[in-house]
């Protein structure tokens, strides 16, 4: 028998190489002689470098930054072969790392994002895979830009740094100090989010709450990206406030789709092509992935129906192991997912079940184990 | 195929046969050839009468009783073929009868399960199986005794009706008057209380707190308790304190032994065999049991571990569908349980479990189920 573990962390909780370890503990109890194949996996969200890295052998650039507010930070990316850095924005600019009283989109700002870029530039590296998820920013990539040397500049001529209140103070911008590899570097936008960057689904009104916009904030907001955007669009010549995506991480998108050459590609189809996953699940049994909840969500761009979508190619059955289960997450076995056990098995707090999640996963994959091994038995028994 | 479905109850939400009806609606889904077969079963809790009654096409018999605290209650007991009664103390004397407030085994009486068994008496019947879970009493038996004819009277020759706080009262027992047909009637009482009458491990140390004694109640009881017990064996001229399983039901199995032709059973045990559970789950493909709650004590006379321990000895794979599993449940795997799983499934409180427990169950069924048969499909592919 051949099994492979194919799954996302659980935010907060646990990461997927733990889970892969917590299954290689369990699994042997119940098929003693399965080989096991552990490929940790992520769709662009949280653990998406340290995955890449470790498959792939690469190593950590730690860079001296800015967190949203400004202040100083350490904060590392990843260096893998093939002259390829992965970028997580939310290292730098990661909303845990403003504290909850302390978030405001109008003040915080992808700068700190920008200093990593620029740190990989300057590294030589030609191909740049940068994640999108879980920034605190809303500011239209103006941060980002700026530490990569586009100056954005107001009606004195001053240059700004870059911030949710700032979109709306620029009036010309100046691109001629641009970092010079800038240029000859290809980005990799992971990114599952389809929003435009203004209006009702843009940027602004769908995320910027969540980072701690009040209503009057996000009118703000929304003005100063507008003014923000026309401007862009003017001094690239193109238009790209309506494209899909270009509202991803508070506008970052928009200005990398503006000022380099970015496409956006899936996180998970592209991570499990790096990983080269179609071949490592070859002749497998079985795969089980999960997450930590499963919602309507799942069925798009995440772990388990990135998964459970390739190995349905290959007629691989896959089971998922998750913490929750959320409404209407059943559109997910349309993607293959033969069948889901949660780890929490009783009722508990949020709380509980991150307190215990390694307990709580060992259990539910014992008793998920025990179940396709016992169906296993019943077939055999009735052909006899 | 064939698939017997035979769980208990989940207690405060789903009746047995609630849950074999989920289960006929979600089965044919996943296994749509399959035979199906229901066998709501009980281990002599909540529910018992009814699972017989119905499977034995038995009839119920409404009586005007009397709740624990002496008040007006319209309960019933169920008349079975072979002129036997099943009668449920809960029924007349069950602690849901009496507000939490007013919870005091001082005053409580079992008196209203006497008067049950009275009116099965007058009916004729030759054997009464008792089902002693849920009272909220700890009379020593003394108020079904009572109800019977049997007179206790105080040292002024008045007659006692019985409760907790006059079981230190008696001075004189007088069986003269006792029901005509008492000694006639064989009676099984169906109980897994190994628990003696009195002492650390006593009817009242270990359950009274429960029926709402405090501390001191809990002294006059032992006190009371064991007064009377002296006077009832010397009445009856047999030592039955120490006997195991007389301090059930706060005492009654107790006055049960004493006075009547009674024998202990296990309630699954001999549920199980009135159901002739062993014929009709021949040649099943698998069992789905289950019960609201796995804990240390399922192991010990509960209804998964009845119907496993069954199970195993024709080699049939029992599979447990649970709401939830606490602490140490693990010993259930060693009775035949191959695999489990609960309906809560994710972070949620009780009342939300109980609130959503037909909708928790069926979705929890069907992860079973495919995980079942993804089993199946995964050992016919091996084989190809």
């Amino acid at each position: 028998m051949k099994i492979v573990f194919a799954s996302d962390s659980f935010k907060g909780s646990l990461s997927s190489e733990k889970i892969s370890e917590l299954l290689e503990t369990v699994t042997p109890q119940i098929f003693p002689n399965a080989e096991m194949v552990s490929l940790p996996v992520a769709d662009g969200g949280e653990g998406t470098m340290s995955i890449l890295v470790k498959a792939l052998k690469g190593s950590y650039k730690k860079v001296i930054t800015e967190d949203p507010l400004g202040e100083p930070v350490t904060a590392c990316y990843g260096l893998l072969p093939k002259h390829t850095a992965i970028i997580e924005m939310a290292s730098a600019s990661g909303l845990p790392l403003v504290k909850e009283e302390k978030r405001n989109p109008l003040l915080t700002s992808s700068y700190g994002t920008g200093l990593l870029i620029r740190d990989a530039l300057d590294e030589g590296v030609e191909h740049i895979l940068i994640a999108l998820g879980g920034s605190a920013t809303n500011d239209g990539g103006m941060g980002a830009m700026t530490a990569l040397g586009i100056h954005f500049l107001d009606k004195n001529g001053q240059r700004l740094k870059g911030s949710g209140e700032e979109l709306a103070k620029v009036y010309a911008i100046d691109v001629s100090n641009a970092h010079s590899r800038l240029k000859n570097v290809q980005f990799t936008i992971l990114s599952d989010v389809t929003n435009p960057l203004l209006g009702k689904n843009g940027a602004t009104y769908t995320f910027s709450k969540q980072k701690g916009a009040t209503d009057s904030m996000m009118q703000s907001l929304e003005t100063g990206m507008t003014e923000f955007s026309y401007l862009v669009e003017r001094s690239v010549g193109r238009q790209l406030v309506n494209k899909e995506g270009s509202g991803a991480a508070g506008g970052l998108a928009f200005s990398l789709m503006a000022f380099v050459k970015a496409n956006v590609a899936s996180g998970i189809e592209t991570i499990l092509d790096i990983l080269g996953f179609d071949t490592k699940i070859k002749g497998a049994d079985f795969i089980i992935t999960g997450e930590g909840q499963l919602d309507r969500q799942s069925a798009f761009g995440k772990v388990i129906s990135g998964v459970a979508k390739r190995a349905k190619k290959q007629d691989i059955p896959v089971f998922a192991i998750v913490g929750s289960l959320q409404d209407h997450y059943e559109t997910i076995y349309d993607c293959g997912v033969s069948s889901i056990i949660t780890t929490v098995n009783r009722p508990m707090s949020l709380d509980e079940a991150l307190e215990n999640s390694e307990f709580l996963y060992q259990d539910a994959a014992y008793r998920l184990l025990t179940a396709i091994r016992t169906g296993m038995i019943i077939h055999q028994k009735s052909k006899n």
